[in-house]
Order: C-alpha cells, then sequence, then structure tokens
C-alpha cells in the first residue's frame, strides 16, 4: 500500500470524482454511528460520493438505526458488530462516539474491511497504537475533513509546491457557532475534538516539519458557570516546530456570526490565507452598509469536503493503496493535543 | 400540474436534495447529445442527482453515444428515436446540437415523456410555440442553469421579497473564456446561446415585468477576421421593462482571465450583486501583490447548479407538478434575442 | 505649454505631492463659489493642498461669501469680478452655478489668471468654444476628479500601458445617494452634471479612442412625480468608440446605500475594475453576516482625489505647462452628454 | 487636563479636522531627529496637518537637520537643545532615536514645551515613570499612530459601544516588508519597537482590562545568521486579560508581500476585523486570476494616521486638555513588551 497525494485540487468543484470509478463496482459501506455527524455522513454516502454504495448503518441504540436506515432505504442492522461481520459489508464509516473508536477499528480490522474512522481515532496515545497495529493491513482512513475543502487544498499545494517559501507563522482557527449544551461537553473537548483539526491542518501546512514544543492556554468565557465541572469552550495555542515555524492554533464555541474556519501560512516567500464563511456570491447592499451573509454550521461549509474524503475512501480501497490521510495523522495531531492539555494544567510550555 | 418555488437557497450547499426523494424511485433518465455539454450533463446525471438515474444516452453520430455510454456504464441507444421510445426511458434530457431541440421535444412529448431541454429551447418563435403546445402534457424544463446558482437564486430571494425595492438598474454579464473556433460559430450565436442566459436572469430578477424595448449593438473585436461570415463576438444590449427598469446585458467570447458570469440588481431600496469568479477561498501573497485564481469553464463554475437544475427536474418529474424554469420561460427568453438581433440590423431600438 | 501625466500613482496616499513644491511659492487661489462643493473646494485648498495658499472667495451672494471666508479667515471679496481682477489672485478655482463658468472663464482669462473650472466647463459646444478660445494662453483645468482618485489613476495606468489589451467593454457608473429636492434639478442634469463625470472617465480609459455613436435611455424612477417638469433620475447609455469597443454609463440619483462610483474596463487581454464603497477596513461580522459600512457622499469618497486635482493645478502653473485634464476633455464629454440627450429626445442612436 | 476621545471616526477621510482650527493659531512645532520616521514626519507636519506649523528641524548630527530643513524651508536648529529652548518653538516632536527620548523628554517639560514622542516612549519602566513625573504638567503624546487609521479607529469604537459584546479572542499582526540591515537590528527590537504598536493595539481594543499574563517565544527565521548577535526577526505571544480574553500577537521583519498590519477582535456578541493591504481599489485580472497590488511601507499604509495622530496633538495642545494617547498607555504597553522578552528569556509564562 502506498500513500497517494489526494485527488483535490484548488478547483471550485470540490466534489471528487477519481478518474474511471464509475466503472468500478462501488465500495460497500456500512456506517456506524446514527447521530448527528453520522446521520450527515449517511446523507452524503448514499447520494453525492460516485465510488460509494451505502448498504446499511448500525448504532448503539437499534432504534436509531432504524430511524435513519429507514429514511435513506438502506439497511438498519442489529449492532455495529453485525454490521461489521456482515458479507455484504466491504468497508465501515465510523461515526460513533469517540470512545468506541479504537475498540470498533481493531473489530473492524479483524474483520478485514476498509476502516473510514471520524476524528478523534482514538483517546489517548495508546489506543492509537493498538489501533494502527491492529488496522496494518487494512486501509485506515481518519476524518480530517479540511484537506478536502477545496480552499485548504489549494493552500496545500501551494505551500508544498514552495509557493510561500519555508514556513515561519502559521495559524488555523475554529469557531463553532454554538454551545448547545455546555453541560454535556467533556473535559478538554476543545482540544481532542475541535482543536485537533487545526493540528491536523498545521501538521498538513507545513509539510515534513514536527512539533516540538506547545503552550496552551484555555478557559470558560461563553459558559463560565460550567467552568468548575471541566468545560473550556476558548483556547489559544502556539505550537513551535523543528524548522523554527511558529503556528497559533485558536478555537471558540460561541461565534455568533456562524461557522469561521480559516487558516494563514506565512513563509520565507510569500502567504496564503484560506477559509471564507460567504454563504455564496451574494452581496446586498442597503442603508447599513453592504453585508454578506455566513454559513452556520460545519455541514454546510464542508458539504464538499465531506463527500470528498469518503471519494478518497473508496478510491483507495478499489485501489489497494492508503489513504491520503492516515491513522499515523490522527496520532500525530492527538499527540500535539494532549500536549497542549498538560500545558493548561502546569501552565508550562510543553516539549514534545 | 402547478409551478412550484425552485428549491434552492441562498446558502452554500448548491446541489438540492429534495427532501423525501430518496425513498422514490429515481426518475430514469435518457440523454440525447454526447457533445461537450452533453458529456458534462451525463456525468452529472450519472453521479450527483439521487433523484435520478441515467439510464441511457443517444446522438445523431451513433458512435459518440457509445462511447459516452461506455464511459459511464449504461446502454448506448441507436438513436434518439430509439431512446426517446425506449420503455426504460421515463425522461428525456435533450442535449443535442439546437436546430434539433424543437423536434425532439415534440417526439418525447409524443411519446408521453418529461422532457429536459438545453437552451435554446427553438430557434424561432414559432418552434417555441410548436415545442410548447405539444409539451402541454408533460414536464418540460429549459437549461437556464443560473437560476440554480447558490448566489443567483439568493439574488433573486432578495430581490423577490423586496430587499431591493423596486428594481430600477439592472445587468447581467457572460464573458467565456475563450472562442476556439471561431469559424464553427453560427451567426447571431452570442444572442440565441449566450445572452439568452442574461436576458433569462434579467427576467427572473425584475419579477413580474416586462420587456418593452431593446437596443442592441455588436461586433467583432475578438475575431474580426471572421466578421464578414457573419461572427459577432461582443454584444452590448439595453432592455426597457414595463416598470421603468433599464436592465444592460453584456457578452464576451474571450475573457482571458476565466468563465466571468454576474449580475446586479439595483432598486429603490437597495442593491444585491452576484457571481465570484474564484476558484476558492484561496489568496495567495506575494511580491507581486495578492492574487485569487478564477474559474476557467461554465462546468467548473456552475458544476452544483447543473446538478440543481436536473435535482429540480427529477423533483418535477415525480412530484406531478410544472418544473421551476418552463418552456414559456423559453419563448420569452427567445423573444427577447430575437429582437435584439433586429435591433443591431437595423440600428434602431426595436419595441416588444 | 505641453500636457504632463498627472502625477498620480496606484498608490494608497491619494494626495498627491510634486516633488520640490514646497521650495516654491504656493500658488495663491482666489474660489468663486461658497454653495455646497465650493465650501468642500475651500476647505481642501485651506488645509489639504501644499502647493496652493487660499487668498479669498467670492459669490454672486456676497453673504455666502463673507460665511465662508469668516470661518477660513480669508478675504470675502465683494464679487467675482473683484476677485478675478484682484492683484493678490493668481489663480481663479470656479465652483459657481453652472451657467456661469464659461462667461467668468472668460472674464479670468482675460485678467490673465491661471483657471481650474468645475465640470460641466460649459452648457453648450459653442460655449466650449468660446471658453478655449479665451483661455488659450493661461493654464485651464477641468474638475474632473476621478482621474485623481488612486483607484481610477491606477486602472488609467494599467490599461494605457497595456495591461488590458485592446479596450473591449467599459463601464463606468454613478449612484448618487439621494435627491434631496428634485424640483430643483434641471432638465438632463443626469448627462450634463452626473454622467459627465462617467463620459469622461470612460474617454479617458480608452485612451486614443473616439465615440462614434450613443443609445441612451432615461426615466424619472425615483421621483416619478417630477417627470413632467423634466426630471429624468436614471439613465443608461451607451457608447460606441472608432475602435469598436462598446461602452456602458449608467447613473441613478438614488443609492439607498451611499455614493457608488465604479469603472471596469474589459480587453483583449484582462481586465480592470475599480471603485470601492467601504468607508474603511472594518469588517463587522455578527448573526446576520459580515457588514462593511459604506461611504455617503462625494466628498467623502473623493477627498484626496479633490486634493489631488488642485495638486495638479497648482503644480501645472508653477511649472508653466498644461494641466493633466483640459478644456478639449471637458468639450468632448460635454459631446458626448449633449448626443445622448439627442439620443433620448429621438429614441435613437446618434452619431457623432 | 482631560482626555478627550481621538477625534477619527470610521469614514474613509482620513485625515482629522478639528472643526475650528483653522481659525486658531496653528500650534508651532519643533522636530527633532531628521531620521528616516523624522523626515516623514516632517513632511507631514508641513503639507498636511492644519493645526500645525512646522518652524524647525534639530538632530544631534546638525548636517542632517541643515538637510531636512533646506527641503522643507524651515529653521535648521544647531541642536535638539536649542531648538527645545527657542522661543518661537511651542511644542516639541520628538524622533530621535529610541535612546535618548527620555531625556529629550525631560529637557522639553523643564522648557514648559508640549511632547510628542514616537514610540517607544522609554526603554524601560523607571524612564517611563522619569518622563512621566517630568510631563506631569505639559501635553504628552505618543506615536501609537494606529489608533488614528480610520479602520482600526473604527474598530475600536465598534468594540467600544458593545459592538462584539466581551471580547474573548483578539489578535494583531505587523509584518514588515524587510529586514534592511540585520546586523543593525538591537536586541529586542522585535519586541519593543515593533509589537509595542500591537500590544498598545490589543489593550486599546480590550477596553478596561489588564494584561495578567504573557508567554513569548520568538527565533531568527529571515536571518538566522545573526541570531548568534542576539536578531529576533520573529515572535509570536500570548496575552491573558483580567476578563479571560487571549489575544496573540505576532511579528516578522520578511513580508515578501508588503507591510501587513491587521487585528481582530472575536467576543461574545460578534467580531471586528480591521486592516487592508490594498494600494488602491484596483483589481486587475488577467491569465493568471486576479490581482491587488499591495502597500510597501508604513509610510504609505499610514500615511492619514500620521497626519491625524499630529491633528490630534495640535488639537490637545490647543485645547489644553491630555492628548488620546498618553504616557500611560506608552509605559502600560512597554510592560507587556518586557515581559514578553522575560518569557522569551526564561521560555515561561510571565505574570505581570
Amino acid at each position: 500500500m502506498t500513500a497517494a497525494p489526494p485527488p483535490v485540487g484548488g478547483s471550485r468543484p470540490r466534489g471528487i470524482q477519481s478518474g474511471g470509478s464509475a466503472l468500478r463496482e462501488p465500495v460497500r459501506i456500512g456506517l456506524i454511528g446514527a447521530g448527528r455527524i453520522g446521520s450527515a455522513h449517511a446523507g452524503t454516502l448514499a447520494r453525492r460520493v460516485p465510488g460509494a454504495e451505502l448498504v446499511g448503518v448500525a448504532d448503539a441504540v437499534p432504534a436509531a438505526a432504524s430511524r435513519l436506515a429507514g429514511q435513506l432505504g438502506v439497511t438498519a442492522f442489529g449492532s455495529p458488530d453485525e454490521l461489521i461481520t456482515a458479507d455484504e459489508v466491504e468497508a465501515v464509516v465510523i461515526a460513533a462516539s469517540s470512545e468506541a473508536h479504537c475498540a470498533l477499528i481493531v473489530a473492524a480490522a479483524a474483520a478485514g474491511k476498509a476502516i473510514f474512522c471520524e476524528k478523534p481515532m482514538s483517546q489517548t496515545l495508546a489506543e492509537a497504537d493498538r489501533a494502527l497495529a491492529a488496522a496494518a493491513d487494512v486501509p485506515l482512513q481518519v476524518g480530517f475533513n479540511r484537506r478536502f475543502d477545496a480552499g485548504f487544498a489549494a493552500a496545500h499545494e501551494v505551500v508544498a509546491s514552495g509557493g510561500v517559501g519555508t514556513p515561519q507563522l502559521l495559524r488555523s482557527l475554529t469557531r463553532d457557532p454554538g454551545l448547545a449544551n455546555p453541560g454535556a461537553v467533556p473535559p478538554w473537548t476543545i482540544f481532542t475534538q475541535t482543536l485537533i483539526h487545526d493540528f491536523d491542518t498545521l501538521l498538513w501546512l507545513n509539510p515534513g516539519a514536527s512539533v516540538v514544543e506547545v503552550y496552551a492556554t484555555a478557559d470558560a468565557l461563553v459558559a463560565p458557570e460550567y467552568k468548575p465541572a471541566g468545560l473550556l469552550d476558548t483556547a489559544v495555542t502556539v505550537l513551535t516546530f523543528d524548522n523554527g515555524a511558529r503556528a497559533i492554533a485558536e478555537a471558540s464555541f460561541s461565534a455568533t456570526y456562524g461557522y469561521d474556519v480559516r487558516a494563514e501560512v506565512f513563509g520565507s516567500a510569500g502567504m496564503v490565507t484560506v477559509g471564507d464563511q460567504a454563504s455564496s456570491s451574494l452581496t446586498h447592499y442597503g442603508p447599513d452598509g453592504r453585508r454578506v451573509t455566513t454559513v452556520r454550521g460545519d455541514v454546510e461549509l464542508f458539504r464538499d469536503a465531506y463527500a470528498g474524503e469518503f471519494a478518497e475512501f473508496a478510491d483507495a480501497v478499489r485501489a489497494g493503496r492508503e489513504p491520503a490521510v492516515t491513522g499515523r495523522d490522527a496520532r500525530r495531531a492527538l499527540g500535539v493535543a494532549l500536549a497542549c492539555i498538560e500545558s493548561v494544567t502546569t501552565n508550562r510550555p510543553v516539549p514534545l
């Protein structure tokens, strides 16, 4: 299995269609997880990924699987295990709760299935190592969807081809539009679930470099009443790389203006910026000036990127090659996240 | 059959998914025309429109149909007639050469098939009337794809809901990136094939108003050596509406910077502008300033709009309702185009 | 006297400082006209033009001159004639009512004074010829201020240096934020006072080309009740040039979103666009999206351009050369405006 | 003496004219320092600040003063002391080398002159205290020019009026276009000369809040060969405020694309961004996409802001009030810079 570059370009058409995939048999996919993101993935897999065929869904709660399967006209499996071992399932997309990811990867790999796992792939580095070892012989892709956004992919291409020279200052940020249920947010979520995207982005946009030290600071500014319970809703981190570059990652759970994901790479020969919240090309002018409507959620912002990551997965499965985003990438981003948590705990920079 | 509003919004997700369509049987579509746009449509229908299933293609040149059908793994019909009368074909998408449109509509309607016809629906108003009469009892949609672009759709929503007050000055333009084969361009193409899009846009963005007079001027500035053969590659037209609004439509066949389609509606209470050539959200900064890459073709710019128009068609067919863009819309835009041609010929404003 | 290129560049600093002007004696300027634009010019001349010194003001209404002179601490002359013949006045800036322009030019030229005259320089071509003949031996500059806006000047530079190839399609527009007193607007004002700016812009941005035909249409859409009295508040014109280029100029008196002046030149090798209504670099994001505040008036939008045109005037006077914008330019733009009026009257294209 | 809000708004006209200043006697200003920024300030004071009159210049090197004075037609004083004690000098603008600032403030205050001092006001907090004590009875303004940029001023207005709610995440950055002479850059310059602007900006955009802790990391990435000599050309800092907000300030000495200064304030109710590198409103479209030219230096970017800070100074002097940017502001920003230096030295967060 060899890694291929992600089959996306800087072009507006964000869905990715691999050349001859229509002639190939679509990859028969079973989806585990019928929650918010699982349901969105199911819709994407059922309708928008030429090389994939959604054959069924499962969930720890069978009724949730039944409801989603009914909406899409596919099979509802009685349990994740049943789905994993079903003959008609060729590949498994894991969108269950994060705690279950590692065990599901191990089970799916044992069943010889190709695996797509939502981020975070694991909760600990030990779990990551267990997942990587288990999946050594099957394709394993992780859900760092930003890599399949046309703008982010174009930024990567420019950086990787030397268009900004040597990266020196990088920035990646995530601002989620809302914190619906602060009481339900596990401690450190902002690092392990949110900023983990930014860490992957920053590593990907500083190709070949490794993080040698992190500093992180975080607080509960949106919902301070939940701070005693461990909620951190605002965070800033600084990563120092072995090539000298410094990168900032920041996140907040309370953007009133929508879902905001941006990145910037400044280097010795130029800069790229990427990320735009505009919901369309419309500008509306009136007595209060000119106005552009902004996107409201990840599914809206990354609709094509979600389709793109699954197209890459289907293509890698059919081609028998390693997907463009691997379990090793997931382990690496997790390592940064865990070091950041330690930095917040100790209020010190933490070497990696 | 009743007209429904187009099921698109101002949101970034440009593909249109009708609520429960996944549970419905997809509409079985036969495509006529294996040229540039026909091939693009075939790819869209095969891969990106949940409510549609491409069952086969036909072309006046059977070998062209075979090649395209082979690429997509669908049936190659021996002739358009064969496709039209095939039992497994429920609806026909006509992307043949313009001269053939009217006869194909009449034939498909006679066979009771739902019809999607590329623009222009017809070459003359008499043809348009013949097509409309023939298709009185089947769904007939015309390929004014811009209406399904997220930005244009949002502009329409703002205008239709009074967001700019009464339209007073409108503009729509098309700048095609190249004129590959000037000798092959039939006379008046810039009006009947290109600006017809802009005329539909302007009529749609000035809801309820009718054109009462047009003025047009045109020239061969890109390829002047072909002017004697009737080529006009640059045109400007002014439409006067019965509500007093004036609209400008302009077109050129030689945009060196890509494919450029924009519109603007200025009214008593504000303005909307729409259309953006950026190929992604990437901005690249260097010694020569900051730069944004531009899209290069209609298929790239309107990828989601093409999928959207077919989703609307499939939905209208399944719902037994009139599509959002009708044959009457096609006739209306053609009337403006023909009056513009007369204006160029006579160098006078022409009343409608 | 030889014409010099306007001493402005594409740079943000919009005020123009000629190299050694600080060492020269400033040009002693008398201003005629204490109305809205005259008062704005007085403030600019008093404070923002290094090479100029405002020595006094005059007005047909002496009390108006006294009030303005008092505010600025300069001399109030008893009449325009008194100012023109005053020894301490070296150059005259004419910002009186348009009907008075020609006679004031003749008088100032007779007194040997350098002359800056607001647009329109004259009401008729005969008047224009009289003014040109009278001012044959003194510097005469006309108030086409847009040429001194950094963006417009940069556009001209790009076009003049071949950056867009041969111009093929041009556009210039003016949208004024309000029509305070429709009853006071003389007939044809939209052509002779407003669009005359756009005509100059279009001629300047299509260097070396001449207008050979115009088509114009106009209406009273903002204040239709004043149409019987001759008010036209909305106009669209199409100019055909001898190099084949077509240009659109449009104007409205009712932009709710501020003062909007833009231009576009599309040519065989590219395009430039210019004009931005943003009042600063601030973008404000909130629940209704992102918003930019817009400028509200010409004095705000063209503050630096006004200073720039006077700096050019002062420099030309001191250098004994012809200013960058001449009386011939004024005559040429007026010719286009008058042909447009004829086109509206006859509803025909009018050759020049 | 009471502090007044800075007399700037969010409007495009960036020069600031205090209402009745034309009737007042302009403030007679002597400038100390004939280097790069001193010469720029001299030009601004001589030509662009209505309320100010440049009467003379001085420099530690008399020949430098003579040359500059000659260019502007003003007096060349034999030494800074001579200028400070001259009767015709009412106010002193200090643009000498940073080491000299404190002593010059003390001397000017002793002579009873109003004082405008470039940043940094002092090298140490002890010096800052000495300067503040000395200038207790004269107006003392410090050169934090960004506050007088139209965009930054508008951002402050929005934030101060609650337009983004409570600030939670802030960012300010400075990217200088070049490092002409790395060997001549004193150690820690990036903090005391460059980022000190950003620290003032961040304090000003988080009104009422104080910095309680800083973390900083810095390196020599542009000119690593000068690192042994103490050069740091790239820095990232994180400030934690007592209201919980986190702010990032970053700087680099090597922007290939021009001079880049931006800020962002994200809060509980929205966000503002400010800063634009475009040199004019021109966009140029060609085969490589669309392009905007960028500004190349601070004097170009902040031309109006420089005029604005001097207009504020002149107005404060005439009004007998405290200027909008005080010596206390300078001390506060210096405190942050010194803590950052300690953080780099110790590789620890440093409490204030």
